[in-house]
């Protein structure tokens, strides 16, 4: 019996789309208002997908409460309230879009499910723009 | 050309995590507050999908009216309202756990659905906890 | 500068709704598939909002994490996970409506607060049905 | 590193369900209030998804604003505030369904769209009733 | 103890913004695309809200199965699937914007409802524009 | 005939909570992990309400594309993807908390509005925390 669950989880950050290697000129063409240097910011919604097999004796594919403490500890205490270009290590180089952010999540997440389980990552960026990642 | 409807309805119901052959201590660990003998309860929401092949001549997947007919018999006529571990058959034996009640659910529609349709369940236990079978 | 400031929160719990003193009939009539001996449950959402004079010198009418610790405290930690007519106190002799769950919540919130702060209380017991207590 | 972006959009537009080679009482018996002859109409939710490579230089599938501008030229110029049976050419000779209508979406966007990336359109008719079409 | 109890509902409708006394050029004016000769439409949302005194005895406000009851038949019956220009004697010489909509529907509850409860009409238009009227 | 309408928006920004004549101790005392010197961001939904008497003539109380033209000129346009505290005026010396965005706000809509309107400003920073300010 193979299914998914699905825990949804959100923060709260600043963040600016450019690269470091580029001339204002192109971030500007390339990245628009995104690319202000002073940063905007946005609250993100995550939905983090787990497949796999439902553990016949107590009905449960995943305890709820264990992947919520993970999500808190990789993603919310690791993002939330801060600056994604400025304070988290992963985007030093890596330009933080919707999809970059997404594939950092599911990495870190990865690292620490069970191999057996799929993972799926769904992030809001606002309301009408959202991307989903499945490894 | 193939393609898949939804359609979402909800039910409200008092169900219990635990295991009837599980001493106290046991079901206290695993189910945590879930375990309540005096139950708690949730606004289950349901979203049914049926894939299949859309009838050229009526543009229709299948009657919406038929399937919103069918999820009220099989389901909200059944669970709604009710204490899932003492009233509904189903879970006499089986953990009411969002995993069991979108498997009982998919079973119930998949009986009543002409065999050509893909039958999909996705069951939201509370807004940040859902759950998704495919069969 | 008078200005409202809310917070939402949330608790699953089960209930009944139903008079010890009237007769099974009568509770029938009155409370129809809500009067379920054996319990049903929702998902509560609840948005509290404190209206009064912001503090200039900070911008905050209230901080918020005051709010949220408050709530978690008086409702999340007495109500979430509960079955209302038996686990909480007021409503053991007291129908747990929404009407009168709202009240009860005020009431406890009310005690807590400044009373320079007009205290409102939205309460969700589904998606289409919710009250307002504002004292 | 394969992922997919999504665009909401919305339009709202009357139609009428019926075929014009039908009778009265067939169209009734099938399309019920739906066959209204003075139209009913919707407030439609669109939901956009592209799944390519992320280009490793910007970190983007594809710039936001270019989908968004494309689903502006495509759907919302074409249908919103428009009688679909009447005004909208490709409903001249087809039964504007949910189903129907996802596809004609589906079609004028393929077109505009690298041939590398998928396409997949979800169309909510109402909050309870949508369908996905993924070509 | 006074307290507001609330109930949604929702129709979905055609219809077309204009003056029959007015030219085509002034109609175009003023109601822009609404003003639509072939109708468009729109999903109708709709918040009921009735404040009054709580029965003691019940914890009731008023039983929320009457209050669904009342707009099904005021309202739903009489608006869902319509065209409210041509099918709805209320618009028959009154224009159908949501300020007038509303102003009828809460005149149509007024007098079904007990004169002791006081009524608020919040209608959506669109998910981004609504109106409410309290009499 | 007295009626309310509302016009959702939104925009996303960066902020930071502090005062500049404040020690940095009590700049973290009070305002916590809102104080981040890099700043952090919200995608903030408004809600403008305003109040008067409808136009018999027209059935509108407001051209909604006048409102919604005015909300972008005044607040999409000035707040979107902008640095509160380094890009926004209002802000140089005004901390940019919920309560005082949602004031400023409403004071820029205040003076574009006819004074017979009553103008209300209601702000979500978060799905969970919001403010509303009626003047």
């Amino acid at each position: 019996m193979s299914l998914t669950v699905f825990r949804k989880a959100h923060f709260n950050a600043a963040h600016r789309l450019y690269r470091k290697d580029w001339s204002e000129e192109r971030n500007e063409e390339i990245f628009g208002k995104c690319n202000n240097p002073n940063f905007h910011g946005h609250n993100y919604e995550l939905e983090v997908g787990v497949t796999g097999e439902v553990d016949p004796e107590t009905g449960y594919l995943i305890d709820m409460k264990v992947l919520k403490d993970l999500i808190r500890e990789e993603v919310e205490d690791a993002f939330d309230h801060k600056n994604l270009n400025v304070e988290v290590p992963e985007f030093a180089n890596l330009n933080p879009t919707a999809e970059n952010i997404a594939k950092v999540i599911w990495e870190k997440l990865r690292k620490r499910l069970d191999s057996d389980f799929k993972l799926s990552v769904k992030l809001y960026e606002t309301p009408r723009n959202f991307v989903l990642f499945t490894g």
